[in-house]
């Protein structure tokens, strides 16, 4: 039986891969009159008094929503609402066994960006924050603006932040190894979407200066600045200084790092050997990576990182996503700012020791003890 | 400490009454490929191919959603979103300990009946079942039977359905005791709200032919259906034969059945002595009765009902809603219909045998065995 027939056989079995407990057990009516009525009353007085209260009386403490709408679903694309589920249940199953966060999956039957950010106003008074997923680019990044704004809980989507946060994590190990400095270096990012654009974000954030995008087409450059996509307006704003127009096999030359939220194979042996010395590959693709593991390590890059979990150095949100919500909730944070995912950034890359640091073990793996932990603690010192 | 300072202690230490628990525990790597990525695209796929699945590989299968505009809060009123969240954790817990139902609570940031309809009809796509509660009248009785022509799966607003089924129940016995058929027998309902309403057809199901109805004013009748409130029209459809215009203390005259979902002492001793033979009262207002329990018993009445647990016969929704749910839930049921509310309410009756039968004992008590069992067999009969 292979990985799928098995999921499959075992997803039958759970019967759904969450369930709600209650933590207040109901055995005879006395009981009934503290967790329901009359005293339930009581906190419901205190918090119509003082909103802020619902932190200290109600599930808001420690509860989030892990919200889509289907549109862009692993590889699968846009699936619908129902088919998102499985997705959605699983990164509850996530939030809870790294972060001890309860996440609740919520599909919705709207594809409508508007109407997507008003239902998600609509039910948040009840939530301490909202994990977006999944949902397709430009959309999402529109989405999460306006929720941003409207709302005073954290709005996170995690597939464009939870991406760039690990990736700066591999990256800053990445250069203590090559010793090079960000704003010496040279990045290519392949792919304009939410990923590339939020990976783009945090290394100009971490001090990068030279930063080229590209798209399936080429680079990312001020003709952008005249067309519909938002994002890779956004993107032509604030990379590619020297206007260059090429394709991804012209930018990629003497480059110190290559990093890819896009497609499989699309480089090879003679790509990597025209980066700068010691080249960085991050080859995210999943399942299938920009350029094969082995042929990239045979090519000459002296480091390289994919999702995979079955190569060395896997980038994968799940280091940063339970750490992150779990320090927002710890303190009624009502945002997360790009000081608290360069702080998660930092401290992941900083739970490699410098004498275990090496070329196949540039970020942890999600299993190591203490991850989440590590990451709630610097998140929560950037919180005011 | 009294019970409202000894609930507040209480919900303060348990940090929320429900939250999430996994099934699919995540130990190591593997197990993370089979509830989350690459296994999870597998019952994803067959969900996109047929959406009925996702009641055999998500918590469809047993997962609802208890949700609130916070506008009619137990006897607090309109007290808001997050004021209403306490009292939604407890119906949750409910749901858990007494119907092994999977409910989350969510709570909304409008009072818009029609955005309250498209929110809930947005995020409706991954539960099982939408359970209503504490949404004002008229406006809940107009959301619930739009959401019942729009959405596939059961609709059910607990504070119409949940208190009528229990009331028929508790009456299907009271006639035993008394031995009259619902074809004969008068009944007065104080209270044109959703409940009032609710309990209103639920007693003609029954076969119940009498009813007046009355609001603070007094009957409801034809000159009504000339005005604006919808719910008062459609009792003024059904009831009062006869058009009746009177107060409640004239309507009361000669009534056998009394049942009151309204104020707090509006009947005096005189008003029970004016009723036909073996009065039966139900005065279900919360916390103080239409009448007080001894009062009423000393004017004459034969048997006596109250929404309370310090008296004899607790006229308590938890004994109804959990078995619904439940039944439905068990049957992937697409709507609750009247015959599942009647089936129901006969099988709560039935639940207690003829030798047992007594003017102190014509309803179950919550924490008697196998009640959510039993009205779920009952629910599953009548589920096509």
């Amino acid at each position: 039986m292979d990985v799928y027939e098995k999921a499959l056989q075992k997803h039958e079995q759970w019967k759904g891969k969450i369930k709600t407990e209650v933590t207040s057990k109901v055995n005879n009516a006395k009981d009934l009159t503290y967790a329901y009525t009359p005293g339930v009353a009581e906190p419901c007085k205190k918090i119509h008094e003082d909103k802020s209260l619902s932190y200290k009386y109600t599930i808001k403490q420690n509860t989030i929503a892990v919200i889509s709408d289907g549109t862009a679903v692993l590889g699968l694309g846009d699936i619908g609402p129902e088919a998102a589920m499985p997705v959605m249940e699983g990164k509850c199953v996530l939030f809870k066994e790294f972060g001890g966060v309860n996440a609740f999956p919520i599909v919705l039957d709207t594809k409508d960006p508007d109407e997507i950010i008003n239902t998600i106003k609509n039910i948040s008074p009840g939530f301490g924050g909202i994990n977006l997923e999944d949902i397709s680019s430009p959309r999402c990044v529109y989405i999460e603006n306006k929720l941003k704004e409207m709302l005073d809980i954290p709005v996170f989507h995690d597939d464009q932040h939870g991406t760039a946060i690990v990736t700066v994590a591999a990256l800053i190990n990445a250069l203590r190894i090559v010793n090079k400095k960000a704003s010496d270096i040279k990045v290519v990012v392949s792919g304009a979407g939410a990923a590339g654009f939020s990976i783009t974000k945090l290394l100009i954030d971490f001090g990068v200066e030279n930063i080229i995008v590209t798209d399936s087409k080429g680079t990312i450059n001020k003709d952008h600045l005249e067309k519909d996509n938002p994002v890779k307006k956004e993107i032509a704003k604030i990379t590619n200084k020297d206007n260059l127009k090429a394709t991804l096999k012209e930018a990629i030359k003497d480059s110190d790092v290559f990093i890819g939220v896009s497609a499989p194979n699309i480089l090879d042996e003679n790509d990597i050997k025209n980066m700068a010395s010691d080249p960085i590959v991050f080859a995210m693709a999943n399942p299938i990576p920009e350029i094969d593991y082995d042929l990239c390590k045979k090519a000459g890059a002296r480091i390289v990182a994919t999702g995979r979990s079955d190569y060395p150095n896997q980038i994968n949100n799940v280091l940063a996503f339970p750490g992150i919500f779990k320090g927002a909730l710890e303190k009624h944070a009502s945002a997360i700012t790009d000081k608290m995912k360069m702080a998660a950034a930092k401290a992941l890359a900083d739970m490699i020791p410098e004498d275990k640091l090496s070329e196949d073990y540039i970020i942890v793996s999600a299993f190591e003890k203490n991850v989440a932990e590590n990451v709630a603690e610097a998140v929560k010192k950037e919180v005011k």
